[in-house]
């Protein structure tokens, strides 16, 4: 049983690559909730989307969201009467909104529309949202008003500096059901490349999530979506940098050092696994970038056969 | 100044042929929105959209409802992912009750967001909800359970028997703003030729509707939509009969005998023209199919001439 914390398109991959490995119902991702944003009355959910999507064979990859095949007459027309249209939302993905929306209006739990949308789409790994309680990430822009993850994600494309994050609603939610007994059961935990803070950063706020994983830290994996001082996507770079941390996979590992043990670096930064060490992290060095689904199974391998063991094909204990 | 009471698609067509002979801006429509359901978490609003859709030019008139070049990518994608796709909502149609509860959302009144909607599709024509509260019509079947308007019109096609109607929120619902001054300020007031217990009834229960329309009695013409004994489309005949009602235009003139001084009645019911007298009411004998949108002004101007007018073109006083 593996369980991994996932945010969005890295994780979305790297559990694509670890879906071809080990069966893929013995896979359990728990998602990060703190996108969520409800628009026009819908409920959205990014993040467990881009999993679902991705783990469906829907998603469009060029894109980096979405589905694939998708079209935009509701958005088009939306833009054409004067509505907000600045969140894309496609005509085919507009229905798992619909279909979400429903059955939350009809009283079942986020984790419940979860599991009914991975049914229907035959996804058969388990999805889990990080909690059925709502819980919104939201950034105090520098010099600015306080902004939810979206309007800063998407409206303004990241493009502005940061002052604060916080968690809003995570210190009363509640793990989603099963969440905790994933964490503690698997024999070993990945934390996705996703982005420390925006992606990572909310499941951990939620009580008890962090604990189960410190508790079990020695067979813990987190790999660092910072290669060479940069983000692969998204603003996990400039964000890290306007908080305070190290913009490199040294700063990764010491936010996961609670958490992690070991921490999977790209081959380019072979040089800091030695900083990664001196944060207490074990430190393996191989190729993260997953630039196709095979490049996704390698570092798939390369994480599990990290989570305790020395060595292993395609990876080395720097 | 004109105001019509309106429901769907007979209402639509009457508007229609009157903004062809008086300036649209001098016409106003309360539209029935106790049809209005919420689905998916959207507000929708089906009379509204059915007026606004037809004055815009933009209504699909071989359908009988929603917009012309529509297509289905939503509720194909719904219904093959397992959702709710029995109320078909077209994808253009989408974005309209995406806009609508957006505004709602963010705190507008449905007037407000009606106004708005009618901007952006360019209607100069008032269209006003009857109510800004909501108000839900609800049916309960014979042998069976209470079901919303939406379940028993689309939902069970309207082919089940119906012992009895209420209109639930109107007791507490007040007139949308300007409702009561377009009708106290109209130079004839119109009922048009919609469900007189589905369509008008709902304004009618809203209070004050149906006293304004009492202490101008004289002035207000009705259109019945029952023609030689049947309800040119929907149930109105059947549910006549099933509560109790003489399925004829003479019904329909003692259920407004209260409120309309004259009835417009088709000329193939000629003969009940005495009926329609001895329930209270002046009789106007006219052909009343719109079947096209000449058609409709034809009958519009039969209507306008017929408020306290003896006689007028193609129209005659029986």
């Amino acid at each position: 049983m593996i369980t991994a914390l996932a945010g969005g398109v890295g994780a979305a991959r790297l559990l694509r690559g670890l879906v071809r490995i080990v069966p893929p119902d013995q896979v359990t991702a728990v998602v990060n909730t703190g996108d969520d944003i409800e628009l026009h009355g819908l409920h959205i959910s990014p993040d467990i989307d881009t999993v679902l999507y991705t783990l469906a064979g829907l998603s469009d990859d060029e894109r980096g969201w979405g589905l694939s095949g998708e079209s935009w007459v509701v958005m088009d027309r939306l833009a054409a009467i004067g509505g907000d249209s600045w969140f894309r939302l496609g005509d085919r993905d507009l229905a798992t909104h619909l279909l979400r929306t429903s059955r939350l209006a009809a009283g079942a739990t986020l984790s419940e529309a979860t599991a009914e949308l991975a049914s229907a789409l035959g996804v058969v790994t388990r999805v889990l949202p990080m909690a059925d309680d709502p819980v919104r990430t939201k950034l105090t822009l520098r010099n600015g008003p306080e902004v939810g993850f979206q309007e800063y994600f998407v409206g303004r494309r990241h493009a502005v500096a940061v002052s604060s994050l916080r968690f809003a609603g995570a210190a009363a939610a509640r793990p989603a059901p099963g969440v905790l007994e994933a964490i503690g059961a698997a024999t070993t935990v990945v934390l996705c490349p996703s982005n420390p803070l925006l992606s990572i950063g909310p499941p951990l706020a939620v009580p008890g999530i962090a604990d189960a994983l410190t508790d079990r830290r020695e067979t813990v994996v987190a790999v660092s979506p910072i290669v060479a001082g940069a983000a692969l996507k998204g603003p996990a770079d400039r964000l890290l940098g306007e908080l305070g941390h190290e913009v490199s996979a040294v700063g990764v590992a010491r936010l996961y050092a609670g958490i992690a043990g070991t921490l999977v670096i790209d081959e380019a930064d072979a040089a800091l696994a030695g900083g990664v060490r001196a944060a207490g992290l074990r430190c393996v060095v191989a190729p993260t970038i997953m630039s196709d689904p095979e490049r996704a199974a390698r570092l798939a391998r390369t994480v599990l056969s990290a989570a305790g063991h020395p060595t292993s094909e395609g990876s080395h204990l720097a």
